[in-house]
C-alpha cells in the first residue's frame, strides 16, 4: 500500500530555502573538510596526528576535570544562566566591570550574535581578505554586505597581514561592524599597540570594532598589545576571548567578550538564557585560576613554533611569522595534493583553498612528539611530489 | 590627571540599541528571576526545594557520568562538529534518516534557528497565548510579527490549552511560522492524535509547523500522540526534542529537531559549527541507550504527578491537568506573595506573571521528599495570607 502524497510543494531544499530569509539564502552549510570520528577510528590516536584544528597539545588545567567531576552530581540542573561565578572571574581578572562581559557559546556564538544585532539588510561589515572564517558567515547570516579590505603584500614584512589603513579605507556611511583579529587566523600575523591605538582613533566612534583575541594569550612579540585597555576610552571597541586555545578547553565551547556596558545590555536581549552548559561553566572558572598551568602551555607553544618554523623553513618552505600556536605555510604549488597524501597517512591539516590561499596549508604547532611525526610525514610526501 | 573623554556618541544601552535590528530593540534581556547560584548558597542544598524549572529529581542515566569521564582525556580537542555519534543513535531510535536530524545547543537554539530562518520583517509567526516563552523570542527577534490565538476557556476540560481552530485562524497569507507545544509549557496541557491529525490536514503546507516536544516522554495520557509519525506524510512538520527534561540532562544544553532533509539542510547553514560540546555528545548518545532509567523516572514523575495533584486539590487549589514533570497551579489571587513568601523558606517556584497568568505559580513535580517539603512550606504560606 502507498502512502498518499502530498501535492504542491517540492519540500526539498531549494524550496525551504526560498522561503529562507535573505542571509541563509547565499550561505553554505559548515563543511568540516574531514571526519574526524572517522579517522580517528580508523587510525587509532597512537598515528593519527591532529593539527588541523589549532587545539592545545598540553590540554587544559587539572582543575578543569576535577570541575566537571563535581558537576557530575547536577547534570540535571540547568546551568547558572547568569553565568555570575565565571563573570567575576574574568571581571577580577582583567580589571573591568562584571557589566562589560558577555559569555558565549564559543567565541563563535558571539560574534555570530553581534552580526545578528548590528548588521542587517542595508549595512556593511568590513574586514580583512584571509580573516577568521566566521567574519564572512556573521555578515552573510544577518544579510549585511560584506566589504573586503586587501592584506598587506605577501612578500613584506607582514605578509597578508591586516592592512589597517585599508580597513579604514572600506569603512562607509553604512558601515555598522568592523572585525578584525589579532592575532589573526589563518595567518598567523598580528599587528602592534601603536598601530591599534592609531587604528582606532581613526575609526569613525558609530563603527563597532571588534578585536578577535582567540590567540592573544599566546603572543609575546614585544609590540603586541591586547585592544582590553582600549575598551574604556573607546566604547565602541569590543574584545572577543576564547577558552578553546591557551586554555585548552576546545570541547567545552565557551568564549567570551569584552566591551561598553551598554553594548553588553543590547547584546544580552539576544544571548539563549543557558547558552554556556554546566560543565563548562565550572571548568573554565577553575583554570583561571591555574596561570602556571597557562604559562606553561604558552612557552612550550612558542618553544615548538619556534622548532617547527624553523624545521619548515629548512626544507625550502614559506612560513608566515606567527605568534599563534599554528604557521600558515606556502608549497609554491597547490596544496591539496600534499594535504590529501598526509591525510593518507593519518597527518590531520588544515587545507586553505577556502580561505583564497589553495596554494597554503595552516599547521598546528604539536607537541615535540607531533611535530616529529609530522615532518617525517611531510618528508616523504614532499618527496614524492618533487619527484 | 584625568582621561580625555571622547566627544560624541553616549556609547550607553539607548545608544547601541538604536543601532541594533529593529527584533532587538524590541526585546528585554531575559530575566532568570531568582539567583539560584546565591541561594544555593544562602540555604544549602538541604533547606532548598528548587522545584521552578522543571528539571528531573531522578537525574540522567549513570551512563551520562561515565561518558563524560571518558572525555576528561579530550577537552582540547573540539567536539565532532558533526555530531554523528548522537545522530545515528538518534536516527536508530526513531526511525529515520540522519538528514532528518540537526542537534542544537537545547531545543532553545533550534526554536531561535527556525525564526531566524524561516521568519523576518513583513512575515507572522502564529502561535498560543500562555504557550513556551521562547516562542515569541524567536518570533521578535527575527523581527517578524507575533500573531497570538486565543486559548482554551479556563472553565473548560483543557484549560487554557491550546485552541486548534484558533491557531488555524490566525494564519495568514504571511504566515510563515506556527509554533505549538505539546504536550504545552507553562499549562502542562496537550491535544491527542486524532486533533493533531486534523490540525495538520488543515494547515497551509507552505506553513511550517513547529511541534515542541519538550515533555514527550513523560506524556503517558492514551490519546496523546507525537508528532514523529507526522513529518513524512507532512514535510512542512518539524518535531524539537530535547535532552533536558526526561532524559535528565538540563545541565548540558541538547536539543534536537526532526524534520524534512531539506529544512534540515537549510537550517545547517546557520549552524555554528560546534553548537553542541564534547561532553554534551557523549553524554546524550550515552543515556539514549538506557532506556530502563528513562521509563523509570517517567514512571516515578507519574507516580508523584498524581499524588501532588491530589494534595494541591485538597488544598482547594485550581490545579490544571498536566502530561509533563509539572503542574500549574491557580490560587485565585495574586500569587507574587505567595511566591515571595515560599522564597523565603528556600522554596523556588516558578511566578506565572510573564507568562499573563499573575494568579498562578507553576510547581515542578520533584522527589517525594521535595514535594512534601514544598506541602508544608505552602501550608504555612496558605494560612498566612488566608489569615
Amino acid at each position: 500500500m502507498s502512502v498518499p502524497v502530498i501535492e504542491g510543494p517540492a519540500f526539498d531544499e531549494a524550496w525551504f530555502a526560498a522561503r529562507a530569509s535573505a542571509g541563509v539564502r547565499g550561505l553554505k552549510a559548515y563543511d568540516p573538510g574531514h571526519d574526524l570520528v572517522a579517522f580517528r577510528r580508523r587510525f587509532g590516536n597512537d598515528v593519527l596526528v591532529e593539527l588541523g584544528s589549532n587545539e592545545n597539545p598540553y590540554g587544559p588545567s587539572p582543575r578543569a576535570a576535577a570541575a566537571i567531576m563535581a558537576q557530575l552530581e547536577v547534570l540535571h540542573r540547568y546551568p547558572d544562566p547568569l553565568g555570575g561565578d565565571l563573570k567575576r572571574a574574568l571581571a577580577a581578572k582583567h580589571g573591568v566591570g562584571v557589566d562589560r562581559l558577555m559569555l558565549g557559546n564559543g567565541s563563535h556564538e558571539l560574534l555570530m550574535l553581534l552580526g545578528q544585532v548590528f548588521a542587517g539588510p542595508g549595512t556593511d561589515v568590513v574586514f580583512s581578505r584571509h580573516g577568521f572564517a566566521v567574519f564572512a558567515l556573521a555578515t552573510q547570516a544577518a544579510g549585511a554586505t560584506m566589504r573586503i579590505a586587501a592584506p598587506l603584500p605577501r612578500d613584506g614584512a607582514m605578509p597578508l597581514g591586516h592592512d589597517l589603513d585599508a580597513l579604514l579605507e572600506a569603512i562607509t556611511a553604512d558601515t555598522r561592524l568592523l572585525f578584525v583579529a589579532n592575532p589573526n587566523n589563518p595567518t598567523g600575523t598580528w599587528f602592534g599597540g601603536e598601530a591599534l591605538d592609531a587604528f582606532i582613533e581613526r575609526v569613525p566612534p558609530e563603527v563597532i570594532v571588534v578585536v578577535d583575541e582567540a590567540y592573544a594569550e599566546m603572543a609575546d612579540a614585544p609590540d603586541y598589545a591586547s585592544a582590553l585597555g582600549r575598551i574604556e576610552r573607546h566604547p565602541n571597541v569590543v574584545v572577543t576571548r576564547t577558552f578553546s586555545k591557551a586554555y585548552g578547553l576546545a570541547g567545552l565551547r565557551v568564549g567570551y567578550l569584552v566591551a561598553a556596558p551598554g553594548l553588553v545590555a543590547v547584546m544580552e536581549r539576544l544571548r539563549e538564557s543557558f547558552n554556556v552548559n554546566g560543565p563548562a561553566l565550572a571548568a573554565c572558572e577553575a583554570v583561571l585560576d591555574d596561570e602556571a598551568h597557562l604559562r606553561m602551555a604558552c612557552r612550550r607553544n612558542a618553544e615548538q613554533r619556534e622548532a617547527l618554523v624553523d624545521a619548515l623553513k629548512a626544507r625550502g618552505l614559506e612560513v608566515f611569522p606567527s605568534q599563534t600556536n599554528f604557521v600558515l605555510v606556502g608549497f609554491g604549488r597547490e596544496a591539496a595534493p600534499i594535504e590529501r597524501a598526509l591525510t593518507d597517512r593519518g597527518v590531520i591539516l588544515r587545507p586553505m583553498g577556502g580561505y583564497g590561499l589553495p596554494d597554503c596549508l595552516r599547521i598546528s604547532v604539536g607537541n615535540p612528539d607531533e611535530n616529529a611525526r609530522l615532518l617525517a610525514a611531510l618528508d616523504e610526501v614532499l618527496h614524492e611530489v618533487r619527484g
